[in-house]
């Protein structure tokens, strides 16, 4: 079985094809690469993630995480593996190599990364999530703080988590009850217990360091008096030496559907009373800072979604290769075929493909925007850019996170009763998958982060550009003929999509604002939907002249032959095949979401709390 | 927690108010039944299900399965329980009380049944697996295989399993492998090995009755050259006493994403040379038989995707009303409220909601047309009765399976982090659901069936008079001022329906055939869609005269604050809304899927097999 994580030649169509990658080239920062080096890089990573990390993703599970006396411990198989992944310097790809990054474009390090976390989230989750704590002391630390933190976190020599919940504070961030004490000595006394913390106690790391938001006494309630403190498990003096345990203790950890590898852990911070902080920027500044790590996160959910469906895929269409059943529908012939013959099968596999096609594209694409942001040099530039990362965020994190599931619960389906037994390994992709919904923001805040906040950024411009961007690709494919009908259709969608968007932005700026909020989720899917359109339209025209060239020589009536045979014209072929699919069988369905988005019913509010029965 | 299996206001409503089941009652062979017999067997269904199955759901999963040595245990909580299960003769309820049931109509069951299948189902269905197989001892064995196994089976003494799947034989049925050959002493001599069986080990039971599927040596390859036989684990003799172990041995037990207290088994049939069988009907009518048992069994699963919903969203709305969390938007106030005023969180539960009772509709509905064929004597009746059912037996297998997984899923989602932790039920309830679209013949498999066979009985007639009893209801729901737009938009559905049938229908029957088959699942989903929308409509329409009466003496100025406080009124006006939500949210969708099958593109089969990647 040749693939298992990520398709590489469609990551690498979507890498230099689509996104261009190499035009990234250009500028200084990146003068040592160029495509071989690229593909060296892409082929290691695939290496690597195929040969060392997948084979821990189903052991992890059944070794499972220990916790003993408030030390956890991970599954045996995570620690050499652990190891080697901080050794190849895979931890912190886009930072500068000076504080332990590589200097990678954002867009060849997703790609590289998609081999990473398609094979074992849960370890890879170790090593990596010391990078957004670090962004954030690299962003807002003093200079002693990043002397003392960023490489370590940059490395993963130290590994770093996120702070945030509490049992009575989950969505609503605000309410937190965590409080820190100025000690006077540059250091503040942490109080509070906080849940559902991802790897907040584990044994791979010699040091973890925690980002807390806690309260700092008497300032006020609400989101507003949230500040943000470095909080070690083990001090860390001025030289950086490491002191004393510092009263940061894991008291429990969660048995969960998935991620049965990742430590999920309810902390208490400062039990017993001298549990220490340092001040990460200004008091009162922790949701400005945490932000910057929760966008990060946020991308990295969306990802994990990818990831998932991507691996899910490729299971399910080796499987259907494989796997002989039934006769072939019309056929004369009594014999049995691989699934992959039947049309139902067909329907899901290309169903999943085109999520997974177009999921990959989408999230490359704001890896790009990414790179882009940080190349130019002209402010303007670099707004828009990142103006577009905000819009997509919450799209990026709550449709790859539900899409991804989709996909992997319907390669379940592809494999029948196999996909049940945990003998095949989609079970537990569609388990762990499914927490991306939920962490991080659920998908219910991204769209209200949607429709309340990124809507409406810079007067809608934002949106209408993104828009307008489409329009640019519906534009292109018009000049095949046989794409024409798909530019058509994906140009309606979106005229559709904006005025949805302008209906439902104004009902949200008037008194029916909850009726609006009450089809924000429904929005957000059919922002998605569109643009997976745009992404398949995109490669499509991508992919049709590349395909041209490889018929060039081959006669009219040769050419049905030479794309079943030729695995490379087959692959061109198959971007338009997909594009077809997905516009003429998903986005029907999307249209019709669109339309009652804007007739705007609002039974879900006028309906009664009791009239929901249950009582 | 009121709550926690199935709303028993619902179940009422639907049993008494929708469904009529009083009626049924003018039928001699209910004399003993009134309102308050059924209330009180549906009281005590409750009560059993709640206080004694209901806590073998998660114990059962921590105690797990222990396989050695070819046996298998059950969970230990299972076995009191599953002794009360039949001491209380809930295991055929159906069936008359001279072989072990109880009587009574197949709606009042199915009623009480949500209790327990709701409860556990992996425990229930070592109970009442029995009853299938009796089915088909009752309509097709001989006077004396009857006497042996028909009220052993009926009264779950003997439990009873499904035998048909091979590794290579799956959804594809005819191409299994294992043989029988002629004792000459009335007996078969059974050779071969099957997978995925449903209980087919266990030490509940004193006996367990296999009917097996296999070929006469000689007989033609395929279905047709199947025979059915009853094979026993421990031989029974002409006086019904227990003979020898018959060559019957569990060499397995899968390791499951769900149901993990329910024994799937990897079955040998004698390996050792001495398993007997003893045929059931005639040589080669296997199919025909096993068919009587697999449409009982799919209605069941079904079933258990409506309990399974019914279920999740009883725990969803509950923690919604408990679980503070969050400033009510567009609300001057600053204190936190229930979850369950957040619009977003609404619109899960209504969505939940809509489709748990239109489920328990059609699955209420689907069972009083047993009743009813079971009642009348008039031939013709009774195969209308039948073809109906006939009918709708792949979408109440396929649509309850997938959108009750849906739903559980979306449980977890209004739990946010809490939904994806062992603490609360709901991740069990979605894992546990999740095997409802394999088993019994996958979703694809109905959607085959639907489209093949169904949609085509008796030149469509069946099916145009489905359509036209859905009409009638649309009619009705005029005569309601405030319903008439709900009465339109299902018309208008209905009819697009027709039209997306017949198109389809068309296409099965032409050149095209495959590309129709590509969107058979689709078809069925819409097909479910439109019966949801029925059924809620028809809610509404039982539940506004309802609620008329509740309000009568109630001034227009006080209704609202009356169907905020009055349960009842709430209730009836919940129907109400329910429909609104359904018809103006969901049924868009669905126009919008019938869109895309009308259009039938076709890129699913044009695209080549190596275009699909992963090579």
């Amino acid at each position: 079985m040749a693939q298992r994580i990520a398709d590489l030649q469609d990551v690498t169509f979507a890498l230099y094809d689509q996104m261009q990658v190499e035009a990234l080239l250009r500028h200084e920062r990146y003068q040592d690469l160029n495509r071989k080096t690229m593909d060296l890089i892409l082929r290691e990573a695939r290496h690597f993630g195929t040969k060392e990390v997948l084979p821990t993703r189903a052991q992890g599970e059944v070794e499972g995480l220990r916790f003993d006396g408030g030390e956890v411990r991970v599954p045996a198989c995570y620690r050499r593996v652990h190891r080697l992944l901080l050794a190849a310097e895979l931890t912190s790809p886009t930072e500068d190599p000076a504080v332990g990054g590589q200097g990678l474009p954002h867009l060849l390090a997703r790609a590289a990364g998609e081999y990473l976390t398609g094979a074992n989230w849960s370890l890879v989750a170790y090593a990596v999530t010391g990078h957004g704590t670090g962004k954030m002391i690299e962003l807002y630390g003093s200079v002693a703080q990043k002397a003392l933190f960023l490489k370590k976190l940059y490395t993963g020599t130290w590994a770093g988590t996120m702070v945030l919940t509490e049992p009575s504070a989950g969505s609503d961030v605000g309410a937190i009850t965590t409080t820190a004490r100025d000690n006077g000595d540059g250091s503040y006394l942490i109080r509070g217990d906080k849940i559902f913390i991802t790897n907040g106690e584990h044994d791979l790391s010699e040091n973890i360091i925690h980002p807390v938001l806690a309260r700092i006494e008497g300032d006020p309630m609400g989101t507003k008096g949230i500040s943000i403190f470095i909080v070690p498990k083990f001090w860390v003096g001025p030289d950086g030496s490491m002191g004393d345990h510092n009263d940061v203790v894991c008291t429990g950890v969660e048995k969960k559907m998935g991620i049965k590898g990742s430590a999920t852990c309810t902390m208490s911070f400062g039990a017993q009373g001298r549990c220490r902080g340092l001040l990460l920027g200004r008091p009162r500044q922790g949701m400005e800072i945490m932000f910057h790590m929760m966008n990060e996160a946020r991308l990295d959910v969306g990802f994990m979604g990818l990831c998932h469906a991507s691996a899910a895929y490729l299971h399910a269409i080796d499987y259907a290769r494989q796997r002989i059943q039934g006769r072939e529908l019309g056929s004369a012939s009594r014999d049995s075929v691989p699934i992959i013959r039947h049309p139902d099968v067909r329907r899901m596999l290309l169903w999943m493909k085109a999520h997974v096609d177009g999921m990959r594209s989408l999230v490359y694409y704001v890896s790009r925007c990414q790179d882009e942001a940080a190349l130019t040099d002209v402010e303007v530039a670099v707004s828009g850019h990142n103006d577009r990362i905000a819009l997509l965020t919450p799209v990026v994190k709550a449709y790859c996170a539900q899409r991804g599931f989709e996909v992997c619960s319907m390669a379940m389906q592809v494999y029948g009763g196999s996909g049940y037994i945990r003998d095949y390994p989609v079970e537990q992709l569609t388990r762990d998958c499914r927490i991306a919904s939920i962490f991080e923001g659920t998908d219910g805040i991204q769209a209200m982060d949607l429709l309340g906040r990124k809507l409406g950024m810079d007067g809608g411009r934002v949106f209408i550009q993104l828009l307008a961007e489409i329009q640019a690709t519906v534009q292109a494919a018009r000049a095949h003929a046989d794409l024409a009908a798909l530019a058509d259709a994906l140009e309606a969608a979106v005229r559709h999509l904006a005025t949805t968007a302008q209906a439902l932005g104004e009902r949200a700026r008037s008194a029916e604002v909850k009726s609006a909020f009450a089809h924000a989720h429904p929005f957000l899917i059919s922002f998605g939907d569109v643009i997976m359109a745009w992404m398949l339209l995109w490669r499509a025209n991508t992919a049709t002249p590349l395909l041209e060239k490889r018929l060039a020589k081959v006669a009219p009536e040769a050419r049905a032959q030479k794309i079943n045979t030729d695995k490379k014209a087959a692959f061109y072929e198959g971007q338009r095949q997909t594009a077809c699919f997905f516009i003429q069988n998903v986005l029907p369905e999307t249209r019709g979401r669109m339309r009652s988005i804007q007739a705007g019913d609002a039974a879900a509010l006028k309906i009664s709390e009791a009239g929901f029965g249950g009582l």
